[in-house]
């Protein structure tokens, strides 16, 4: 038995989001089905975070366990012939048997897009979100330094959410204006249901001015959903890495150039 | 009589081209449609070029006559509210009612987006071209200076093409990397029916070395498209811009800064 990790890259619209659901188009049961193919057996996939319904990633990491031997690049070129526009495995490597994509990460980053221009960004549709009152980054900036450090994140987290604990630890909440959008960019721990929609709903609330960052501040105190601001779009919202531990021996992905906001 | 210029943005994936056609959905008939609720009255509108399907528009400048007497900015948020996504009015002006979009044009503007990574730009697809073969940039761009001047481009016309004549001329053939990808920007007095799609083709041959330099002046001298590389995909074409006299104080468009290649 060998345990294989793959980094893929898919944009959301069209797809049921990750997790795989009855009678539904699934990433995971796409993959699953694509990857079964090319290890001429039924295959498992795990992946390190579940994104929603028209969320994107970018070197999303999954793992899955294979009797058949077959190069790397068989888990790359070949599982791409059988896979649809929209999703595609970037790299593959093998890992050790203990290895687990999703317990092992100790770290998960996403990025919003958000174009903020009078027009909507149609050209784009689907993959930045949009909002047309003009922001104020510096006081959204701000507000997302409340965001830092081990904290209880109820008001962002959907009902839906079947999270343990609402206590994550945030390593990094950014917002900054780069190749003439907004990037909001998050790392934690991990993320509730919904948690960086409502985030960027409520961030998008403090710049337009609508709620001031005292007020942000008591919505993230309250722990509780009622007074937050409604959850945005998911059009604009990417995956865009996962961390191990370095004895683990993951290969790093990068974001590509083209991405908007360069920075990793 | 009020003649109305409009720019707009629209993205070709999931419409069937500009033109309009029976018992499709064309950039054409829902702008029409909708400009049509606006000026309560219905309206003939036309283009400064007619863009095929899945092909993509930045600052489309088309023109129709109304009677409605409505503030511009009615000709912008207000037709929009009648357009799906992936079609936007950008801005609207008055013109003189001699003015025409597309007999006035003295030159139109074309860019190919095109990814040039080993794995498929899933993330974009539909709003890029894709070539996995490493591709020789300078070689390219040493090709493309072939096409310069007032040329006869019967060697890349398709079969269908309505043009009176195949011979057009070109202003500004670039070929060069920007953010990631490999832009191909043409300017042109106007481009016979997949002429860049045709060139692009052929370019892509050369930077991989399956045609040498020669023999891509060869194809062009031929004037005929049996010796050419295939029309290569839709996908990462741009309409970016048409020029009028300036007699004609037509307001520049300017391309977004998300945009590939960011020089105008």
């Amino acid at each position: 038995m060998t345990r294989i990790l793959l980094h893929l890259h898919y944009a959301g619209t069209g797809f049921h989001g990750w997790q795989k659901q009855p009678h539904l188009e699934t990433v995971q049961s796409i993959l699953e089905s694509a990857v079964g193919k090319i290890a001429g057996h039924s295959v498992e996939i795990i992946a390190a975070g579940r994104t929603d319904r028209g969320v994107h990633a970018l070197g999303m990491a999954v793992h899955f366990d294979t009797t058949a031997k077959r190069p790397m690049h068989a888990w790359v070129a070949g599982v791409n012939t059988f896979l649809p526009r929209g999703i595609s495995v970037c790299s593959a490597q093998e890992v050790a048997p203990s290895f687990h994509a999703r317990f092992d990460a100790v770290s998960r980053s996403y990025r919003y897009v958000l174009s903020n221009q009078a027009i909507r960004p149609d050209i784009l549709h689907g993959r930045v979100g949009w909002s047309f009152i003009p922001l104020n980054i510096p006081q959204m900036f701000q507000a997302a330094q409340m965001l830092l450090g081990t904290q209880d994140f109820s008001s962002f987290r959907s009902s839906e959410c079947q999270a343990k604990s609402p206590i994550k630890h945030m390593y990094q909440a950014d917002v900054y204006q780069a190749d003439g959008m907004i990037c909001f960019d998050f790392k934690a721990s991990g993320f509730l249901h919904h948690m960086i929609r409502n985030i960027v709903g409520a961030l998008i609330y403090v710049g337009s001015n609508k709620i001031s960052i005292e007020q942000f501040q008591q919505i993230m105190d309250s722990r509780s959903r009622s007074i937050a601001p409604p959850t945005f779009m998911a059009d604009g919202l990417y995956f865009t890495g996962v961390e191990y531990p370095e004895h683990c021996g993951i290969q790093p992905f990068r974001l590509p150039e083209w991405f908007w906001g360069k920075h990793q």
